[in-house]
C-alpha cells in the first residue's frame, strides 16, 4: 500500500510534471489533454488503460471528443503517492508522442 | 445534421430510457454505470467508443474505476436528437449484456 | 517463471476447457471464437488485453470482422502452463457474457 | 461497393505503400508492424479499430505481444480496392506517429 508523499519528495516530483496542476481543496494533480480527434483521444485512453490495470491504479478521467481531463490522487492513501507519478509520467509520455507526429 | 427532437418525440424517447435522467439546467440527459471492475468498465467504453465513432457522435463520459458517467447531447442542434437517442439505446444494450452474465 | 504443466494436471486442465483444442505439432492450445460482429468480437479483445497485460502473458490472436482465432502456449516454458489455462478461463467467461444477452 | 483497383491505379496506389508486400496466390497485401511492446502494439490496434469499423472496412491482423501482421483485401469485390490502400494509408500514419518518439 503506498503513503501519501512527503513534503519535499511530492515537490521534488511535481516539478518534474510542469504540465499538472494541483486540484484546489484535494490531494490531488489534473491535466487537461487535447488530441487532434477522438480516434487519437482514444488511443491514448487504450494506452493508459492497460498501464492502469497493470499498476493496479486507475485515474478519474473525462473525455469528450478530443479532450482527457485527467485528475489522480490515491484513495487508499488519501493524497498523492508514488503510483500517481508513475502514472502521470506515462500519461506524458503517450501523449508527447501523439502530438509530435 | 440532426434536429432537437420535438416535445412530443423526446418524451417518447425518454419513456424508453428509464435509467436516464434529464440534466438540470442543460438540454441533455445523462445516466451513470456502474460494473464490477475496470475490466468491465472498459470493455463497455471500448464498445462504446466503436459505435459513437460510427455515428460520427461523442459522449461526455467520466471514469472511475467501474463507474461510467455518461451525459448525452448535440453540440449542433443545442440540445437532444435522435442521434443521443440511438446512442444512450446502444449503451444501454452493451451494459445489460455485461451485468447479466 | 511458470513451469509447463505436468501431464496429469494438464488433463484435468484441458477437460475443464472444453472449447478448446490442442494444436497439431505444438505444444499450445487454441480456439476460435466467433460473435455477432467487429463492434463484440472488439470488446472481447478490449477486456482480454487488459487481462493479458495485467498477467504478463500475451495471447497470439487472429482475427478478422466477427471471427477471433485465438492460440495460448508459454514461450519461456516451451509448452502450456498454469499462465494459458488462466487466460483461456478468462476467454471463455468474458465471450460467455457476449453470448448469452 | 468498392470495386477492385485496375492495374494503373493499383500499381500507382502501392507504389505509395514501400511497406506492403503482395500476398502470392491472393490478390491483397500485407504488412508486420512491430512495437516496443504490447501497451503500444495495442495502442496501435485501439486507433485502427476505430477507424475500421468507420469505413465499415475490417481489417485481418494477427498480435503476438509487441507484433501486428496485417493482411488487407475486401472480400466483397474479391482484391485490392480503394478501402484497403486507405486503411493501409491510416495504419502507416499511426504506426509511423508510434515509432517516431
Amino acid at each position: 500500500m503506498p503513503d501519501k508523499l512527503p513534503e519535499a519528495q511530492r515537490k521534488a516530483a511535481l516539478a518534474e510534471l510542469p504540465e499538472w496542476s494541483e486540484v484546489e481543496g484535494r490531494d490531488a494533480i489534473r491535466r487537461s489533454f487535447q488530441f487532434r480527434n477522438f480516434n487519437e483521444a482514444w488511443g491514448f485512453m487504450s494506452r493508459i488503460a492497460l498501464t492502469a490495470e497493470k499498476m493496479d491504479h486507475h485515474p478519474e478521467w473525462f473525455n469528450v471528443y478530443n479532450r482527457v481531463e485527467v485528475t489522480l490522487s490515491t484513495h487508499s492513501a488519501g493524497g498523492i503517492t508514488d503510483l500517481d507519478i508513475k502514472l502521470a509520467k506515462a500519461m506524458d509520455r503517450v501523449a508527447a508522442s501523439l502530438t509530435a507526429d
